[in-house]
């Protein structure tokens, strides 16, 4: 029987590439979404495209209430801060850090693991080309997992070991587009933008927007994102 | 300023005790519950009353889309087990087991205090009289003390160390009771059953029923409990 594998899937770049890699090295795919009163639901329509494509086992799409705790630009109406140079998106935490986002997203995969017997999670965090949320960082991925296999039946029973995959932790953005493109990747399924048009453009200015072009320029790709005229 | 602290609250014996403990203790009380898609909403109720009679600032009730996931008696469609022996309820790790349920109360919990700013969260487990989750032991709540710290935005920054207080922890059900009672808990606002029948009398024989009525006949007090005819 082949190995399941728990994927988050954002629908942007990096989660996408992170289904490749995933499929890639064999695993049957599961895949998990959450709606979490972001600003705007094409994200979640790109990951169940994302999904078809891959031809996951299942996908999941979770609601959680992390608009009644608010706390960040991407729940809260608080602006989504634009054109910030790449210096200062690395420095410092931005006001689109949701608070414990990576956290509540994990927990819910765990449960899932258990459900599923799948031991292996795969989140497609980054800590080189980031916002600097420290919940991307890999101390953290390290604390989540020991954690989580003490949280568990499957940790407590002890004979397997429940995995938090990241492959994708030290790559730089082009990195990423070129293992994506390597492995088939169509990135024109992927939507990486915090504050897209009513239209579903990209602005090209929020920091997702900047890491995403600066990404593929030093890769040498097209990006096929549709951006506003504005960008 | 008073310091806030976030209890997590099911309406049940022990974190109303929790919440009688962070009220002595001197905190300014914010009090979250979860409806998961469980059985009946008794417990929901429970917690709305007990957060209105101990004046929390605020008190949060955050839906989570457990019922999705699964794999629970206490979600999904699998009877709740009745009249074990003590012996049986303290060995393995039971139906009503609910996957990560502590860690995705815990990780909304967490989201609320970096918002708020408390860095006190307290949480009613118990691993002496408990029904042997892996969620409520000792080892797990340090790990999730340890990747909360690693998580947020509060940990990064390190001046405040946040705190998962379980107060309750080595304690018996009786010295539980003992304690709320010195307190003044009126234990009558209170619900523990798992599986209460339509007008909301507790069953008397499940797993939580059982430790509930041996605390009370230990500590020598009166169960408040209204328990159905075939208790």
């Amino acid at each position: 029987m082949r190995k399941k594998a728990i994927i988050l899937l954002s629908g942007g770049l990096d989660s996408t590439t992170v289904m490749a890699i995933a499929k890639h090295e064999g695993f049957e795919l599961y895949s998990m979404s959450f709606f979490y009163g972001q600003r705007h639901s094409y994200e979640l329509n790109a990951a169940k495209n994302v999904a078809e494509v891959f031809k996951v086992k299942k996908h999941l799409v979770i609601n959680i209430d992390l608009n009644k705790i608010g706390g960040s630009a991407l729940t809260d109406d608080i602006q989504v801060p634009k054109a910030r140079s790449l210096n200062s998106i690395k420095k410092g935490i931005p006001i689109t850090y949701v608070p414990a986002r990576n956290t509540i997203f994990l927990a819910h995969a765990l449960a899932w693991s258990e459900v599923i017997k799948s031991f292996d999670i795969f989140i497609g965090v980054n800590a080189i080309d980031f916002s600097g949320y420290p919940d991307c960082r890999p101390e953290y991925i390290s604390a989540f997992e020991h954690m989580a296999n003490l949280a568990t039946k499957t940790g407590v029973e002890g004979k397997i070991r429940i995995k938090i995959q990241t492959p994708l932790i030290k790559m730089t953005k082009s990195q990423i587009i070129n293992k994506g493109i390597e492995l088939g990747v169509d990135y024109s399924l992927t939507h990486s933008c915090y504050d897209p048009d009513k239209g579903g453009f990209a602005c090209g200015l929020c920091d997702s927007c900047l890491l995403r072009k600066k990404g593929f320029e030093e890769a040498g790709f097209t990006d096929p994102a549709k951006y506003s005229n504005t960008a």
